[in-house]
């Protein structure tokens, strides 16, 4: 399942052979974009993993579903992986590991109780019945050379962790995600006295998160949304809807208990919703009133301003209930005027134009809607520059690895460590596929392996590729053009009418007509020599319609010839 | 020229005939949307335009360079229009102004000094020479019986001026695009003096500006982006570039102070930048220290610490001189390590993909960006919450009519007005098409006609619609799989073996092996029936086909069975 190669990292070659007693760090997803987080780390012969996410595609990857990491540097290697460690059940997270099991299903997969209930459920969608090993803050756990020991981080999603792997080569720390809420709703904090601890004994190389490192500052605590929820409750006098994620724990638990302050009942909309919602209530981490839930159907049957909608599409996905509410289109919920919509969420790059879609069209519709550029009802869930700083300075590293970020939250990471008196030499700028090994205590990039996107579209997995892609943009930006000629080789005569099809070029039916004549004259006189064939009218077709289209039309649709010989 | 039909205004009929002595105001675009700006006045049978831009696409108008207003509405009325009155020089309120004039050349074009002059510059490229009426601020014109008077407004292009329209019906002024920024660069201001005598006079319809009507508070001042650059200056030890909207002359003209303040030569990269900025120089309004200026070839061979260029590109543009740089595949400039990159421009919403990656690009060639979320380098040209709110104080309109938004910001806009104290019904909360007349003093949404999209793509206006649109959907997202089968008639034979061609559904070419031979049996049972005609076949293709891809991929590409009888 090898992936459709991208710009290989600055003139780095292949990486020579990991010497002995030495420990390697690779990411196959994670370095150079949001999403598909992926490290892998090598220790005698043997493999770790850190995360399995997925990422989510861009618009210059039309129709893909999903894009995993590329398992080809390892998929030879499979009985070499010790475990997975899994820092938290986010997707960009968690999402491949479906994928990366059916490569060989009994992998150990370690994280903690939350995390593992949600790749539990998620497996069971894809019938795999995984290797489960729960662990806790504090805990140890031993994966062949590896000994981890999990550390306890706050973030945007309950039970996260960071991970310190003890080799003889030396320690390597991943925070995961995580951020410094110094007044988290749960009351786990990000601990610092661990990585303290961790730093006087001495970290080698320290993988820190960078999504937030060019944002200044520090994180507002997810307690104060409470406040603005209960200002938004307090003046809604309608339906009240709410949207978020359906992995926040913490930000649902706010909107249960102001509908409960304001005596509203509430409704969870969305599978996904339910389902997590359900994982966490089980688990004891969120707690909901006797009483207060109730089904959608009774909540679409009572009095709209005796009931909160926390419904999924946030991200203004068209097909989820709230994407369908404001196309008013949704099969129970229809949008009055006076009712009120909380987008309590971020906005995830490349999402703005599908939010604000929802926006626009629950406005028309005549409903406020209050979201994060309008209110204070979403906090980050990612360390801000001066959170990353305190960590530095806390864990003393001797070298810092920037993950999961775009380039410019790598270089804005670096520069944070430079700040903090770490030499631009000890900070280790890499992308996907980048070797770093640590030897005698020190870290370098050895080398790069190609690492691509390896695209799941439907039951797909890897077949759609760079070349179909192209295809896609091409058809997609100005359609095609398919034309059929049927020809008899012995006559050289051309057996019937020249046969067109097209499809996103024109509206008017007619557009063609003139280049049908137009190619049926090129072609017969072309078929007064006798050496032309089916390859050389089809060559003729493409350029005759190609000149034609740019010459009259300035465009570029795909041009289909198909010369058929009878 | 009639566009696609969007959705109808919530329930409005087709309106009634205008009444004698009315005045009728009409958007062809701009609400809703952000963009081809252009509202229709009638009175007495004649009509005045105000503004006639273009609509920049989004990702579900794939393909299409750019949306125009639907004239469709006022073309059987040409000869009826008395001029069209230009409030600035921006492309969305320009950008049509060609595709009118194709209509009807000698259609008055009333405006200021340089926005004319942009005009006059873009429709030379079309071979167009437009009837200009130049006018200023203070100034009177009289268009048939709509009586202008000119107000200078603010706003991020020289020159913007709002428009007071004196009619027998009463008052209607129109902001165009603006912002009251106290310390402008050239010393023009939002003329609040203006208003408030028009605004005692009794102003009865005012259309204002809504862009940013859901950010509080006002503006910062265009001058407290100079010590922003000066700073970046000053830290900048290589190349510097920075990148702007090519109409901003007042941005321009601080980087051209900053690069002389610190001994650098300035470049102008782009055809529109090197445009404008001639035209701004010639009329006085940017000023270009003597030797300031080089040549973009003399620029690239200077020692990188000694230029300075200014560069579009600023919205992410692929084709763009910044897109190539940030790709590495510009033919005269290389980032460097340690070069500096300014985004000095706001972020388009839509456009934030192509912005980071361009970002992101940068970065990872090792140059440092300075961007918006990073500096303040960038203020808006559109007043906020709290100068919209002091512009209703200020005019006190009988009767508003948010303009120049998407429903969110005209909701906001409302909200800002009732806040004010203006009655909920005296603010006309209207869509593209609705019609608000205003009769005997009262202004009051009497109905709605439908007005569509009208797609430019290459030559073609207008012969791309949604038919082709949902075809390149389609074809984008999942590709083709078209199959020709030749039979002959008489004897129900297939001629030869089903003829596939597929784009866009895998890098696979054997994926389809399996359903040709599916096809092929279907057809050859189907073919003992002697009623199976061609349409049947065809049928029987897509069945079997769809049914395939379905099942086993669970994809749905474009399936395009041609059956050809020879």
């Amino acid at each position: 399942m090898s992936g459709v190669a991208t710009q290989p990292h600055l003139g780095l070659k292949a990486p020579p052979p990991l010497p002995e007693g030495g420990l390697r760090v690779m990411a196959l997803g994670g370095l150079g974009e949001i999403g598909r987080n992926m490290a892998v780390l090598e220790f005698d012969g043997q493999l770790l993993v850190i995360d399995c996410g997925v990422l989510f595609p861009e618009a210059e990857q039309p129709g893909i579903d999903l894009i995993l990491p590329d398992f080809g540097v390892i998929e030879h290697r499979l009985d070499d992986i010790t475990a997975v460690v899994l820092t938290h059940g986010h997707e960009d997270h968690i999402g491949a590991i479906p994928y990366l099991l059916r490569l060989r299903e009994d992998i150990p997969l370690v994280g903690s109780r939350f995390t593992l209930a949600l790749v539990k459920a998620k497996l069971r969608e894809h019938r795999i019945d995984p290797v489960l090993v729960e662990v806790a803050a504090g805990d140890d756990h031993l994966a062949g050379p590896f000994h981890c020991e999990f550390i306890s981080v706050n973030h945007s999603i309950p039970d996260a962790l960071a991970v310190a792997v003890h080799t003889p080569a030396g320690l390597l720390v991943h925070t995961g995600d995580f951020k410094m809420d110094q007044l988290p709703l749960d009351g786990v904090l990000t601990d610092l006295g661990a990585f303290a601890r961790l730093g006087v004994s001495g970290i080698d190389l320290l993988l820190s998160d960078s999504t937030n490192a060019e944002v200044p500052g520090f994180v507002t605590p997810e307690r104060s949304i409470g406040p603005v929820l209960d200002d938004v409750f307090a003046r809604a006098t309608q339906r009240l809807i709410v949207s978020s994620f359906a992995s926040h724990v913490h930000r649902i638990q706010q909107v249960l208990d102001c509908a409960h302050k304001h005596d509203r009942k509430v409704a969870l909309v969305g599978r996904s919703m339910v389902r997590n919602m359900g994982v966490a209530r089980d688990l004891g981490l969120l707690h909901m009133a006797p009483g207060l839930m109730v089904s959608l159907d009774d909540a679409a049957k009572m009095p709209p301003e005796q009931v909160v909608l926390v419904s999924t599409g946030s991200q203004g996905e068209p097909l989820s209930a709230l994407g369908r509410m404001a196309r008013g289109d949704h099969h129970q919920v229809t949008i009055e005027p006076g009712d009120t919509v909380v987008l309590a969420s971020s906005l995830v790059p490349g999402n703005e134009t599908a939010v604000y879609k929802v926006i626009n069209g629950l406005s028309r519709l005549g409903a406020t809607v209050v979201h994060k550029e309008t209110a204070k009802v979403h906090v980050s869930g990612h360390a801000p520059a001066g959170e990353l700083r305190t960590l530095l300075n806390v864990a003393k590293p001797r070298y810092l690895m920037p993950v999961h970020g775009e380039w410019r939250h790598l270089r804005a990471h670096a520069k944070l460590a430079e700040e903090t008196g770490m030499p631009a030499d000890r900070v280790l700028l890499a992308e996907d596929g980048v070797v770093i090994d640590l030897v005698d205590g020190k870290a370098t990039i050895v080398g790069s392996v190609p690492i691509g996107n390896v695209y799941v579209d439907g039951l797909n997995v890897g077949d759609v590729g760079e070349e179909s892609l192209q295809a896609r943009r091409i058809l997609g930006d100005e359609g095609f053009v398919a034309l059929t000629v049927v020809v008899e080789p012995s006559t050289r005569t051309i057996v019937r009418p020249v046969h067109l099809s097209t499809k996103g070029f024109s509206d008017d039916p007619s557009a063609f007509d003139e280049v049908l004549r137009l190619v049926e004259d090129s072609l017969r006189r072309a078929l007064q020599d006798e050496n032309v064939d089916a390859h050389r009218m089809s060559q003729i077709i493409r350029r005759t319609v190609g000149k034609w289209v740019s010459d009259k039309h300035r465009r570029r649709p795909m041009i289909i010839p198909t010369v058929l010989e009878v």
